[in-house]
């Protein structure tokens, strides 16, 4: 029996039978395992993308999944490989395409947003979003592979080296994986996060981690860099205070990225942009070169993705899922299993 | 006769003799030549970094001058060489120095405002701040080094490469001189400036210039660039029109350069800098090549810097240089000759 979940606004999800799409040509029709909850999907359930998605909509693109149907001319995979999707079709024809960052195309195509998604038990993508999973690394971990993706692309781009100093504002998912990338990658690494069964979480995955509520977080940062402040501050709070605090922590020519999507634009510091000559550059999903880094670090086993996932949840309690996530709490990620 | 002009608060300079200082070990004494006024120099005049400053200052940084009198130990200058002097004086003993960024040192002494400078017929000064002029570069352009050096920084800093397209928002002094450095080095460069004035001098000087309050500058940058948007923003306003509309006119991973000092922190649109991964750098004074290669691009004769210069005054005029920068209208750079 196969199963979808709607989303039909209001926050309101619909579970249904999954409409199944035959494979065109260059198209695979795959058996969804494990697909995560995104903030992004959390953020179409409150309603605040309805103006950009088609309803009903199957949300989900933090999917692993087995091949099940070929379309033709698809020669790269086999019925029964394990795969996660790069969940983005690009046009290949705008200024940005032209420019090589097909990955922030002017008219992207999200899979999951603004056409159907993995919460359903087969969806058909084009074979050239796939990736293959390497076979030590497990279904359930796969689903985890497009978030780690965002967390290699923004390290990646900030361009961490071993010893630098580095800040993470926010130990929500990415945040967390950001800061478990740029560890992995010889940074000194310090989350900063007020939800404090998350301060404990990142503790129990290796990482240090203040409650900026409880402690002076610019006072602990100069203590760490002798005054100097960090090489490197990821904001994924989205917050005004991280915004104000960024630049604060940042020595001379360090680097703010941001990774968080500020639904409101904040004040900034310009002045000492200028006056320490910090740097800042905003970050946006992966490019394929960031789904294979991600899929070579989950599958070494170095990362502490267990401790990553809250529940796994069958696909029927994705409604309840965000429910959850809204409430805060003892929540990271959580999977839906289909 | 000697002559220094004293800043002493409110508004106000008062004219008197120079106090000659010996050069000590290392030290040079210079007799200045031509002083350009800045817009620092405004903002001290105006009293605001009367916290900062000690009075009665002898102000003045933009400068040319002659060797007078050689303190102990100097061995590479003589008595009459032509010079500028790069004037800032690091502590070399901060993080900002140990980090290799003496320029922008956290103990930073700018000669001219934090001790005193050039606004005087005789200044003894570092040696190791002087740059020595070529012979065919005269005194009175020698004046504009300081501010082209800011100029050249500012267009390494950002990577300015041939056929970048640049658009510099604000035609004051520095903004005309990034704009004309940004064209030589082969960009194609478009200056955004509301004074009517500057517009047409801009314009004198070889340079594309638009009004943005008589034309639509992001639909005219989209045009010049097939959609695409402009590679490099320069934000010489300091406004939050400019702060505005920098994230307007970037391409995707453009790069907003911050040359203005913004008293207010503006409101900055984030979630464009995400969209489109875009990047920030701010960019202060210079460092020892800058003032070389300002130097070299003034004595190749190549910039009109001479369309710049709206004014050459005695010392005296100090105070009537600064009513006139206050009135706006048809000044760009005015210097003072002793």
């Amino acid at each position: 029996m196969t199963q979808a979940a709607y989303y039909e606004g209001k926050r309101r999800i619909r579970h249904g039978p999954c409409e199944l799409v035959e494979p065109a040509c260059g198209e695979v029709q795959l058996k969804i395992s494990h697909c995560g909850i995104c903030g992004t999907d959390l953020h179409i359930y409150h309603g605040a993308m309805d103006a950009r998605v088609r309803m009903p909509l199957v949300m989900g693109h933090e999917m692993s999944a087995t091949v099940h149907k070929l379309g033709d001319g698809v020669a790269d995979y086999e019925v029964g490989d394990k795969v996660v999707v790069m969940p983005l079709a690009p046009c290949g024809d705008c200024p940005a395409c032209a420019a090589g960052h097909s990955h922030i195309c002017h008219n992207l195509d999200f899979l999951g947003i603004d056409t159907p998604g993995a919460f359903q038990s087969y969806w058909t993508a084009p074979a050239y979003t796939l990736h293959r999973l390497p076979a030590q690394l497990s279904l359930k971990h796969g689903a985890l592979i497009e978030p780690l993706a965002v967390a290699c692309h923004d390290v990646r781009l900030a361009g961490v080296k071993p010893g630098d100093q580095v800040v993470v504002l926010g130990g929500g998912p990415i945040g967390m994986l950001v800061a478990l990338v740029a560890k992995r990658y010889g940074a000194e690494v310090l989350v900063s996060e007020i939800n404090p069964f998350r301060v404990e979480l990142a503790r129990n995955m290796g990482l240090a981690a203040v409650n900026p509520t409880d402690a002076d977080l610019t006072q602990r940062v100069m203590e760490a860099t002798g005054g100097a402040g960090a090489d490197i501050v990821f904001e994924v709070s989205g917050s005004q205070a991280g915004a104000s605090v960024m630049t604060e922590l940042l020595r001379t020519r360090g680097l703010a990225v941001i990774v968080a999507i500020f639904a409101h634009p904040p004040t900034i510091d310009l002045f000492r942009f200028f006056w320490r000559e910090l740097r800042l550059q905003g970050v946006r999903v992966y490019e394929s070169q960031d789904f294979s880094a991600a899929i070579e670090l989950a599958a070494q086993g170095a990362l502490p993705l267990d401790e990553l996932i809250t529940d796994i949840r069958p696909l029927r309690a994705l409604q309840s899922g965000f429910e959850d996530m809204d409430k805060g709490g003892q929540v990271m990620k959580i999977l839906l299993e289909l």
